[in-house]
């Protein structure tokens, strides 16, 4: 069997074709449907993203309108929602509750599973704005305060605020948490993407499928980046104290959260813009604390990288969690955020395979027992 | 981009190595861990070969006492998930809600996310015994009757029976409905394993890992097979009609619903076992209408087939649905059930793949636009 080659995780491996993102590592750049994601943030609301994800196009004004008021008039939740939300665990992490949520939620729309390959369920996916409100009702319940029921006057990010805090956010923090969602909204295949898209090519429902790659996201290896960064920044605590630790934290052989990426070799376009917010928010909450500190670790480890020859720049990651710190949120919400944000990077990959579809079912290489015979229980 | 090759839904590419199920389809053998399909439901209860599966080897007496003990006593559930059950849509399929319960439960079990690759929630697995107990406290909720708290003096297939029926069955029933989980507890990669696998690689908890893989189970061209035999068997309604009906359809060029698998060229091992079974269980119920209206299909399907030189024989799927018609099972529970079956495989799964793990993320082809730029909304 030795001499059987396959690629482990399948690293390399071709798994679909798809037109929604692509990402040019070298120069740095990231494209939505072939347009660029910082053109994207400077021109375009989240709703409007996903607008261009689940249709292919950016919206007409009337079509936008329209497309605006069915996903604001589905934010809300129904009561036995909200006791699932209510009875869960504590001390349990929210991404098990939003991939319950989830899944339970396909039970309540209208939508049937389709026997044909033909996904007919667009006209419910406007609902996955109701994960902000799941992710938001479970943050007010164990901080032991009440629900708050949606506005449909604010965009998605300052909603999501609204619905976390009881109080309306200031626009810019508004228009910050509404790019942190357009900016993690699609990123090509992933474990969660690719999850999805498996799931989907077994003619589930799209929130089964999206269910699952909540499940993905969840995994330590996946989502949590930005936690991490921010136990690092934590860490060091003072920026005075910055150079000392990534000089001790290189020294020691160990890793710097949030720098360098797998496919990106120039900067993260994501992380310029998530560095800009970051700064503005600091200046306007005269909380320059964590952009000093983030700053000074990545001139220092540039420095140190640059000497071997090795440009490292920082990814989205770096800076993402510092942004929601400063909006007030807490750091279990990071990946779910993440999974708010990336729903409709789900739904235009559920969509896509369907669209033209075959069942995903790979072959294993099996290296275990040949037949055997079964003792008896007494003799074993 | 057209001369770039790839295998769609990965068909025919090795995603992993694997030592838990081995399918001989020349020769219709099957084997769980080395051992025979057929010698395992002959020897091994299903919670005999739940611990084969964990742990690779069957069990001592001792050990086997100790596991049985452990997951029997972890049969019953808590008030919110039978709230959950209670309030789940009635239109809505069973296959939606256990995926949601599934991941609901790992917030409840103890058991936290591994930040290593080594998976040390082995300990917590007897759990899934508890998909049994969400399926019949679904189907008493939705029949208008009280939960029945299982008993732990019944094995898993005799208990799920009477929790369903509210009384015991006789011995024999018991014994199909273990083998039955038995039958279905493993047959290497498909896409639910797959999802299972590529949810686990993130290191997701296995809770999480299993929901996913119930949404891919829950797919049309995935589980559901079994249903539609029945749809076609009330259909025919009559053996005396059942040349006639095989005739048309194959003349209409149309399917025969569980006849014929992708890998077994010899007959399904585990058709041969249920098709025994559904004999059995009609003589002992005086109704062999449905043995005797399948194997007329069969018959007259085989003898067109062979005209052709198609030897095509029937699977697993072909005899499982009347089998659990004559439990007195409803057909809505029949994936549900696939489910409960294949749980201890995909935990096998998402142990082998914890034990020697690469995340899985393959590659997409770009296939989009190239990039452009946004026109704003009023000029589009």
């Amino acid at each position: 069997m030795a001499s059987v080659e396959y690629a482990k995780g399948l690293e390399g491996v071709i798994a679909a074709e798809s037109s929604i993102c692509r990402i040019d590592g070298e120069n740095g750049k990231l494209y939505y449907m072939g347009y660029p994601i910082r053109e994207l943030v400077k021109t375009c609301s989240f709703e409007e993203v996903t607008y261009l994800l689940l249709y292919g196009e950016l919206p007409n004004a009337a079509q936008f309108e329209a497309f605006k008021k069915k996903m604001r008039g589905s934010r809300g939740i129904s009561e036995p929602i909200k006791a699932m939300i209510r009875d869960f665990p504590k001390e349990s992490h929210p991404m098990e509750l939003l991939q319950a949520v989830v899944s339970y939620l396909s039970g309540y729309v209208e939508h049937r599973i389709q026997h044909d390959a033909h996904c007919n369920c667009r006209n419910t996916l406007h609902q996955v704005s109701q994960l902000a409100t799941v992710v938001a009702a479970l943050h007010r319940f164990r901080s032991g305060l009440d629900y708050v029921e949606p506005r449909e006057d604010l965009s998605h990010g300052a909603n999501f605020l609204y619905m976390l805090r009881g109080e309306e956010p200031t626009e810019l923090e508004g228009k910050i948490m509404d790019d942190c969602f357009t900016l993690h909204a699609e990123h090509s295949f992933n474990a969660s993407t690719f999850t999805a898209r498996v799931v989907a090519s077994t003619l589930s429902t799209c929130y089964c499928s999206i269910s699952a790659a909540i499940g993905a996201l969840y995994g330590s290896l996946h989502g949590g980046a930005n936690e991490k960064v921010m136990d690092m920044v934590d860490e060091v605590g003072d920026v005075a104290k910055a150079e000392e630790w990534v000089n001790a934290t290189l020294d020691a052989k160990k890793k710097i959260m949030g720098m360098g990426h797998r496919v990106y070799k120039a900067k993260d376009p994501r992380a310029i813009v998530m560095e800009d917010y970051l700064q503005q928010l600091g200046e306007l909450k005269g909380e320059t604390k964590y952009y000093d500190i983030l700053k000074k670790i990545e001139t220092v480890f540039r420095n140190r990288m640059e000497e071997k020859g090795k440009p490292i720049h920082p990814n989205v990651d770096f800076f993402s969690g510092a942004v929601y710190r400063l909006l007030g949120i807490p750091t279990v919400l990071f990946t779910p955020i993440f999974a708010i944000a990336r729903a409709p990077g789900w739904l235009a990959h559920i969509l896509e395979q369907r669209s033209d579809n075959r069942i995903f079912r790979p072959k294993a290489l099996y290296v275990g027992h040949q037949e055997r015979p079964i003792t008896p229980i007494t003799q074993r």
